[in-house]
């Protein structure tokens, strides 16, 4: 594992993933933990994340990808979905897993019920949707920082159509939407991005001290 | 540093900080920095990270966002704020930056120039500025994930007023748009949220396989 800065200056969106390289179970196991230990607002984690290997399937995505070759090509491909309804049912499953987890009854969390509900009903739909693909761009970024703080390499992908990868992916039963994508794995040792200088702007034109 | 997956487990929605508890220079130059070189979609940076450390600043901010403590109590108070406009302005902003960066004329990235271009006027004024909220959580993602790194503390925060924010801070004339908070510190020692066993879905409830 290396520092975090030296893992950010070192990792870049990898276009060309070398196929015969892949993730150990090791590897796949930590990426996946680190998606379930991600951060939410309230906690609720609305969503769920789908980890393809199969390559039938994934060929079949990538035509729903602008034929992009990192959905093939990368060792795994991670779908990270946000759940349709962020709704009472969603407040419910929550309260019940933290109250098995923490080893009370429900009742005793009965005034985060009352928080979460209130809170949730305070949203349109279309708000609490979108407020959830907001959290999931927080899994994208702790799936990020983990796979380069391993040496792991990733390609955060949005370019796919959504309702195609949620029909071969079977997302309806699930009650998700594919939201945003990242192709792990590890660079061909010819990727031409690899040689890109990073482009980031001056500290000083993004942080603002008052 | 520690290894990721404990950082993540050690991390929690830090609700008590320790007031007295100041992040060292390096240790904010390394979450600033950590900001600075978040991923984005295409590259395109749609944001502003604003640091507050004055307290008097801080007592104004606390009153727009429910009056919670960690606002000033907290070593340093983050603001993820996203552009305004994510438009022929920013995309021009990014090239002219990027050809700095990489040392070459503006014009030999025409390509990539117009490829942004494609992409941005694809979206409505609010389309585009619900993507860049989206991007705003990915940076929110690197940074909780560093400061667990580095054994610092963090609560990431939505429950704010941002139109207060914006003006108490003079956003408005940044171009940019409050869009998240995260308080950074260390915890207090006494803070009942830490005694909380974290509460996450089982795996099989959020990692799905295909």
């Amino acid at each position: 594992m290396q520092n975090m800065l030296e893992a950010l200056q070192w990792r870049y969106a990898t276009k060309k993933f070398d196929p015969s390289k892949k993730l150990t179970d090791a590897q796949l196991g930590l990426l996946e933990e680190a998606l379930r230990l991600s951060p939410s607002s309230l906690g609720l984690q609305p969503w769920k994340f789908i980890v393809v290997s199969d390559p039938a399937i994934r060929a079949q995505l990538r035509k729903a990808a602008w034929d992009q070759p990192q959905i093939t090509d990368a060792s795994h491909l991670f779908v990270l979905a946000v759940k349709k309804n962020v709704d009472a049912k969603a407040v419910d499953d929550f309260v019940n897993s933290t109250a098995k987890i923490r080893k009370v009854g429900p009742e005793t969390l009965s005034r985060l019920k009352e928080m979460l509900m209130g809170s949730i009903t305070s949203r349109t739909p279309d708000q609490a949707r979108e407020w959830g693909s907001r959290q999931v761009y927080i899994a994208l970024g702790i799936l990020l920082a983990t796979a380069a703080s391993e040496g792991i390499d990733a390609c955060p992908m949005e370019g796919f159509d959504p309702k195609k990868f949620d029909e071969i992916l079977g997302l309806e039963a699930l009650g998700v939407e594919s939201r945003v994508l990242a192709a792990v794995g590890f660079r061909a040792s010819d990727d031409p991005a690899a040689q890109s200088v990073k482009s980031r702007f001056a500290k000083d034109e993004v942080i603002i001290e008052r």
